[in-house]
């Protein structure tokens, strides 16, 4: 499984479809929890030349620079950054060094397409399958409309039990690795 | 279910004991999944009287002020939190306002701890018999030894399935409380 995280096409507060700015931290908790989970690469989608900029400085730093012998584990997590313009980029960066054309899954806060969302022990039989699946996160107020809507699957919400699910994106990434690759049978 | 997280006592990168600075995004990522799980509160520990100021001004900012008509979601989580000197106090606030002296369960990433740390399905066995919990998580290099030995209980570390778990602490905290709290029913 590969994650991404894209900061287009994603929607802001009203529903308009925005390119959202990088946050530091989404790309530190999302490697972290790449690697310890196991997915096979982490990528950050952003159009934009300067955030791209941006987050090739602060992968630098961790990996090649002084952040890199402060923390060799920081390092470890952040080598699985891989910076792409497009979801298109990354869908042809898998198909050419992983395993073919990956299946896209999406992942929303809310039920929001007209298909029902996969659950997570389907998704978990979907990836015994040995094919590529790549699973996206969105920024800001979540993948726009349209996005999802081309999506091969869409992954339930994940459900609290207050009826309140306003996670960060670093949170629901992190819950969600751990609902679909975490070792159970060690805790 | 209650939940704390504190910037003393705990260990910095060589093992000594330190009163760690407060990070914004703790105090949201945290608040925003004790909400969505349902514990009762969430605790904000430090001793430093500045520290203290920043995590009140934050929260006041969320609750009170601009931000709480900007975004009432983050209200309703930011509403969550108590700001206290010591681990003490918090178990004096829990003990007068809820119902009697908690237990104390300290989270860990590494078995540091000479006794064997409770499973998660124990912990959500304890959980029903519906006395105060206290879930304790540390900041920096995570929570002194000396703490951890004087605690009720320890909850086993998260596995990844890679041997490798560096999970910021608001990661964990999410990953926990979804494993101890999430309906599964529902996903």
């Amino acid at each position: 499984m590969y994650v991404a995280l894209t900061h287009y096409p994603v929607v802001n507060k009203n529903g308009e479809i925005i390119t959202s700015a990088v946050t530091n931290l989404d790309l530190h908790d999302i490697a972290r929890a790449v690697r310890t989970f196991g997915a096979k690469a982490f990528y950050v989608v952003t159009p934009l030349a300067d955030q791209k900029r941006l987050v090739e400085k602060i992968v630098s730093h961790w990996t090649k620079g002084f952040g890199s012998t402060y923390n060799p584990k920081r390092r470890r997590a952040l080598e699985m950054i891989h910076i792409k313009e497009s979801m298109a980029q990354v869908v042809e960066h898998i198909a050419v060094f992983g395993a073919g054309i990956p299946k896209v899954t999406v992942t929303c806060a809310r039920d929001t397409d007209t298909r029902p969302g996969m659950s997570y022990k389907e998704f978990q039989e979907l990836l015994q399958n040995g094919k590529p699946h790549l699973l996206v996160f969105g920024t800001a107020w979540g993948l726009s409309q349209p996005f999802i809507a081309k999506a091969d699957y869409i992954l339930e919400p994940i459900k609290g039990n207050t009826g309140y699910n306003h996670l960060s994106v670093r949170c629901a990434a992190a819950i969600i690795l751990d609902r679909l690759m975490g070792n159970r049978n060690l805790n």
